[in-house]
């Protein structure tokens, strides 16, 4: 049976999981979730999608997860790819997909809806500012780590790598250039060279595009 | 070997490592990081404790683990408890800290911080006040999934319900009561029954008192 994944085109969250199993093999579709119009915080959406009010959620026959890190783990238990070559690693891999979670994707996805999906008399300058001061101690660790690597972990990509660049291929401003962190820079350039690599909105439904 | 947990009694990531080692019954001893006297801001504690600059970090012998929701799946590793009965249940419980350390240990924690350990002229109230407005949605949603349930997962404490307590028994303010929740509340009296359970500030050194 064909897995679903609720997703939409513009949640780097939903993104995170959207890449692995496009570069698995595995068989699987996007259903586009209306975030935009409201549909994840429906009654409808906790009660039969998700509980948590959120996209990602991968559907596979009776096996329903969410949360982008959780599905990664799936995705690697059904494909036996993306975690690494032993304990260590994958325990590393963990780490940074945790890291992630709570420093990088938990901010700068955030700051982007706010500089960008809120009207414009709504967004909230002292917030934005706050995070972006975040946001610059988060890109300084991940780029530090990149020095001298190709990969997060080990010497291939991972599920740390899927996670940390959730949102770091989208044109909106959110406080992050690619020139001003090179080893960054050189490391999304290393994803996107993956075979079988797709932009956030090549690789799922919905973008700005459709709202303009 | 004993192993070291570095870590410091007021925060609650570090609780989150330090309470399923204390209930585990394994060898463990806190070692206290000085993180208001600057320490984890170092080169030298990113050089040799922890490159992500922060704590709890985990040593065992050769082994160096960072992030709570890693060190609770070592401590499980090494354990054998708090991780469900089955896939199911530890999948189930993956998401729940995964959440935790997006939406609401990743925000209560900065919130708590940002409200009672920045000097009162240098607190953000527009960056607290949007915080604490997201923080109502995460306690919404973790109360509803304890309703009619003793755990987070399953019919035992796991690392679900390790993870997201990290806050919930600070004194401090930072927009939780108790007593507006009461599923909540609930749950977190069957972690404090637990044999063996002590406060943060009872589990780890370091506490405002010290620095009064």
């Amino acid at each position: 049976m064909t897995m679903k994944l609720y997703c939409f085109g513009e949640s780097g969250n939903a993104y995170k999981a959207a890449l692995p199993l496009s570069l698995s093999g595995l068989d699987w579709e996007a259903v586009k979730v209306d975030f935009f119009g409201g549909e994840t915080r429906t009654a409808q959406y906790r009660e039969t999608i998700n509980e948590m009010g959120e996209a990602p959620v991968l559907i596979d026959g009776d096996t329903r997860i969410s949360q982008s890190g959780a599905i990664q783990m799936y995705i690697t238990e059904k494909s036996g790819k993306f975690s690494g070559r032993d304990a260590v690693e994958a325990r590393e891999i963990m780490r940074w997909v945790l890291w992630d979670n709570h420093k990088l994707s938990g901010v700068n996805g955030m700051t982007r809806f706010l500089m960008n999906f809120l009207p414009e008399d709504k967004r909230p300058a002292e917030v934005i500012a706050f995070n972006q001061g975040r946001l610059q101690a988060a890109y300084k660790t991940l780029d530090a780590q990149l020095k001298g690597r190709d990969w997060i972990v080990g010497d291939g990509p991972t599920n740390a790598d899927f996670s940390c660049c959730g949102y770091l291929f989208y044109p909106e401003p959110f406080g992050f250039d690619r020139a001003d962190w090179p080893e960054i820079d050189r490391w999304l350039s290393n994803i996107q060279a993956l075979d079988g690599w797709k932009h956030p909105y090549d690789l799922m439904p919905g973008s700005p595009a459709d709202r303009a």
